[in-house]
């Protein structure tokens, strides 16, 4: 049974993580640990004790999966620790999503990926796995020939602190921003988009070009995307297919409330880009803390206990 | 003297209308008369009188020029008036913008065909103004090919109340909008951003593909631009033509807070497009109620009355 499982929940006292416990929660896991940095420990988080996010505490072989929501540098300090461990860590930080041999992994993209795993699966960027979802089934029917994308972050993006931040804002003092790293002239955000993108389609030379922009919204990621594929495809064909698409609802003008508390990827804006011949425009949304974190690395754990049952 | 003239604003309790009176004090008119709905007349602002923007009032000869920021209705109604009486009216609705005969006019774009007026000059929309800004010295150097956007614009666009609205909600509630009118798979915020563009850059055929979104921010409007030449233009050499171009000022990571108050419209992010041969890309910001409307207006009329001086 699902339920049974031993899971670890790492950052669990922030924003990602208190979503990764609540998802939990609804789907019926009930042998959950809450991990979180020594400062944190202690803390309730409803029945839950926070403990201590230390090598050997994640090491000592009671966890059947680890799930990640940590910085970078936390990730790889600490996810090798659960793997020595016996669990299987699905990281959320940027730390092994390029890594060659580690799966980066969507569920209705590539969910065949996740089963090659080394003991590590990485979730991808809360952009990349809306961007990709809308078109993984788009490709498939006439082949991507390019995409540029421009998006709208929400604050949670950015964690629970600039969530905290936007609450102090006053709305006339709200702004847009590309807190981001910048190397050259693209945001590693940008960078991301391109690269997650091209490995979870397995298109490595996908062309992708992106503009990523923070906009003061506290939870729900949107994008509009612009994409020519190789053959032809009319905007009703387009929405067609995402209507079939698993974890995908078309919906004509969503925004970020349409997406808050849902599962599913909005896309709506279906049609044809004028200025080309094979162009076509989406606008996608999504609840950037459930799809683009919690849920999406969730997915991932359960087809890898999916898996230990048929294997058992 | 440009000071003498005698200048009539009607809807001078709007978002624009207030902006526009400020920014006519900035330059020095004093012989200004601030217009709106019965409602508001009898209203002081600061020093002025409201006065009912009646036809009799408009027509009845005493203005040189009238500016009207008030809806698409209202100034098909009130702006035949003005010019009856004898003024130049200069009309920020998209009332009379795709007219022809009437001329639309960015002064730094195509400042000259402020001078074709038959009593009417019709301001563009606040998307517009920054995007020819951009694209005008690029196409001067290399000739447009295409143009794609997706705007991010503040809720001071959509007017005073609006802005009211904003303030009201808590920053836990703000949402992205695509608040404006659809006429089959595009709004008319879209279509006009397209037609108008390729009016003001005298390139009828021009393909644009615009995603008009609204944003939470109370001022300031901002746009992701993708755009094709028909020569190489590299990024340096773009950022050094925008350096040039009046008007524009090169600001690397442009947010709306650093554009509200600026006369400015701000280019940054230029780099290349890596998907296709000859594209670039560009993050574009201004203040949509100076720029993007009132002082626009106000240097169109400043073209009109250099003109007045030179043929007295």
């Amino acid at each position: 049974m699902a339920d049974a499982s031993r899971i670890g929940v790492v950052g669990a006292t922030g924003a990602v993580g208190t979503v990764t416990l609540q998802v939990l929660r609804e789907r019926g896991y009930e042998n959950v640990r809450a991990f979180a940095s020594a400062r944190s420990a202690g803390r309730q988080l409803g029945e839950l004790t926070v403990e201590e996010a230390t090598p050997e505490a994640l090491a000592a072989g009671d966890l059947d999966l680890c799930l990640f929501s940590v910085g970078t540098a936390a990730s790889r300090e600490l996810v090798p620790h659960a793997v020595r461990g016996g669990a299987v860590a699905i990281d959320k930080s940027s730390a092994y999503r390029l890594q060659e041999g580690i799966p980066l992994v969507v569920p209705e993209v590539n969910g065949e990926r996740a089963l090659e795993h080394d003991g590590i699966i990485a979730n991808p960027n809360c952009c990349t796995i809306p961007l990709t979802m809308a078109l993984k089934p788009l490709h498939e029917a006439a082949g991507l020939a390019r995409v540029r994308v421009s998006t709208y972050q929400s604050v949670s993006g950015a964690g629970a602190q600039r969530m905290e931040e936007l609450r102090a804002t006053g709305p006339a003092e709200t702004d847009i921003a590309m807190d981001w790293d910048f190397d050259g002239d693209e945001s590693d955000e940008e960078s991301k988009l391109r690269s997650e993108t091209r490995k979870i389609l397995e298109l490595p030379e996908l062309p992708v070009s992106a503009t990523c922009v923070r906009v003061p919204v506290m939870v729900g990621h949107a994008e509009a995307v612009w994409l020519e594929t190789e053959e032809a495809l009319s905007a009703a064909s387009a929405r067609e297919l995402l209507g079939r698409a698993s974890g995908v609802r078309v919906h004509e003008f969503p925004t970020t409330h349409d997406a808050v508390g849902t599962d599913d990827v909005l896309v709506g804006r279906v049609r044809r880009d004028p200025t080309v011949e094979n162009g076509l425009v989406l606008f996608v949304v999504c609840d950037n803390l459930r799809k683009g974190a919690a849920l999406n690395a969730i997915q991932i754990a359960e087809l890898v206990l999916a898996r230990r049952v048929v294997t058992a």
